[in-house]
């Protein structure tokens, strides 16, 4: 069922664009993944996520685990049946958030820089797999390899993420080829686990190998000889955006490429812009819809301050030729009125508009790329 | 313009059906108010709001006076147009919230028996007007009946509300008579502001009066020698269900038949039964939007507390005869989830529905006194 063709590539750049399908419909890549953490959009509804276009949804596997449980969502028939999202859903492994748990938070630590802090919730990590302890109920819970899968298939995403050890950013070499040793096991044993029963389900192996571009090839190497239909970089890209990109640069060439690509929680404006160019396919960011909820409101000709003062006046819709609902029914005064009352109501509308702006964006990139 | 028809009188009660024509179409009654303060429901957006059917829509002057402050509404061509609803909306002249600031909460105290407070936020009461400090900027600002009438006119509801003083429920009957001689004074300088300039508005009194069911009649017939379009019943009305009903059952009587009436600030589920027999035909309230928001949805057997525990695996809609969006996309289990998970969007499905709830509700209450 799951399938992946590249329809053009770029004379220009290493930037194709693709078309992935899977058991809910299908993916143009290169796109845009909003993030659903716990099966929905923060402020709009999946009936109105669909509407405007969004084709791929990302859940996270750790938080749908602890509420409500995967048992739940299997009862009610599926995560798409149960949030009833009719298009694709990719869920990860819950191995990013229990490592940031251990290692701290995921913006300051596993993603850049931060200083490493210690969290009480991680009881223990072991070859087996991460024993934690539910922030909800206090239960203890272990997540293994297989478990994750199991919980995976439970959910019943399109497209499933193998359960991998996150190394924290200030780690040394021993430590970081240890861990980069266990997670290509697990990432193993997680296959294993997926394919006693692929339930028509695709899974992306994750490329780590940390800020080292020789072990992020080794990385590659290794999952590029096992079954994956995908892969995924996950991991520290190290502290600033040239530095990503000199790393993407030296991995895509080992990252196959008949098989789609995925940018693992990367997704805001200027990493689209740089990162579309080197070949990923797909980037899941909560950036645009956290920053509507902030009143930053993305436009063509660059964010747009919301709560400026200076938008009290502005009876237009935020961007003119904009086909969303917010601009097609409110203006920005009324949006910035709403934000200074506290109201629910600027999120949601906010999150509309920067939502159809990531759709729209996104197909101007692939006609560009188209062009090219 | 403005205009009120009976269609059909209870032989069993006092209740009444009949049609309000406002220029921004009709108002079937009895019928439901829902409040939107700042120029939205909570959680839901006007074209929504619009689409339920909600007839008309409570706005604060006060809030509004705040933020945006009615420049920015009269330069977006007024109320309407600044927050796009297409149909009625009324707005109330300020007194409620600035009596509230001056004598405690508007729940505990002018609605029923708190204990009085003093609030630093009133600088002064005179026979002018109220002096208050603006809580977004302190700024102090006068609130008289005719500013209060002109920022109306400013927003342009289709009703609009005299500026009345509110007394505290605790109060000797001195003090009671004193301000109920100022209120009818407000009343006559609201009433004298707004016909220099109708400008297609209507506006109702307030008939004040506390606990005194004398005062209460002196009120009506006062009000009723003007030429009010509608009467709004103000203030007090006791600190139970039995003395609010006890009441009206003696001020009806007194009250225009051929006017249209209306209760403020009350509009709970057991008020309405109470009420409408007595022949009120509106009701304002925030109690369905708020219950929303506190996981209580309205059903035809009763509140439902969506949060409970039981709730989790309940995979069909909340009512399985509704029309709500909310109803028929998502279940209660998903609702539940949401809730638990605290994300924004429960609080709109679940407000979508209790105001479908409410729309249908008045519905079938005009259908059944259309058959007695």
């Amino acid at each position: 069922m799951f399938r992946f063709e590249i329809l053009h590539r770029s004379k220009k750049s290493g930037a194709r664009v693709g078309r992935i399908t899977t058991p809910h419909g299908v993916i143009d890549t290169p796109n845009f993944v909003a993030v659903g953490t716990n099966g929905t959009l923060k402020a709009l509804d999946n009936r109105m996520v669909d509407s405007i276009g969004l084709q791929l949804m990302f859940c996270n596997t750790y938080h749908l685990l602890l509420q409500p449980g995967v048992e739940v969502v299997q009862k009610a028939g599926g995560l798409h049946q149960f949030i009833n999202r009719k298009m694709p859903i990719i869920t990860d492994s819950g191995g990013f958030q229990v490592f940031s748990l251990a290692y701290g938070s995921v913006a300051s630590e596993l993603k850049s820089c931060g200083a490493k802090k210690q969290d009480g919730h991680v009881l223990k990590i072991s070859e087996d797999g991460v024993l934690f302890r539910s922030y909800r109920d206090g239960k203890p819970i272990l997540l293994t390899p297989e478990s994750s899968i199991q919980a995976q298939k439970a959910l019943g995403a399109d497209i499933i993420i193998p359960f991998d050890e996150l190394p924290p950013y200030h780690i040394g070499p021993e430590k970081l080829k240890n861990s980069f040793e266990r997670t290509h096991r697990w990432e193993k044993r997680s296959l294993d686990e997926h394919l006693k029963n692929r339930q028509n389900q695709a899974i992306y192996a994750v490329i780590h190998g940390g800020v080292d571009s020789t072990l992020r090839q080794e990385s590659a190497e290794r999952l590029s000889a096992l079954p994956f239909d995908g892969f995924a970089i996950g991991g520290s890209l190290g502290k600033s955006k040239p530095e990503m990109v000199n790393m993407l640069e030296s991995l895509m060439p080992y990252v196959p490429d008949e098989r789609p690509n995925h940018l693992l929680g990367i997704g805001d404006l200027e990493s689209l812009y740089l990162c579309i160019p080197l070949g990923i396919d797909t980037f899941d960011s909560s950036y645009p819809t956290r920053a509507a909820r902030h009143g930053l409101l993305l436009t063509k000709e660059g964010g747009l301050k919301v709560i400026r003062g200076e938008m009290a006046t502005r009876f237009g819709p935020i961007e003119s030729d904009c086909h969303c609902w917010t601009c097609q029914n409110f203006t920005i005064a009324y949006l910035h009125h709403l934000f200074k009352a506290n109201e629910l109501t600027a999120y949601t509308l906010a999150t509309v508009h920067n939502l159809h702006f990531m759709v729209e964006l996104m197909k101007r990139y692939r006609a560009s790329i188209l062009n090219e």
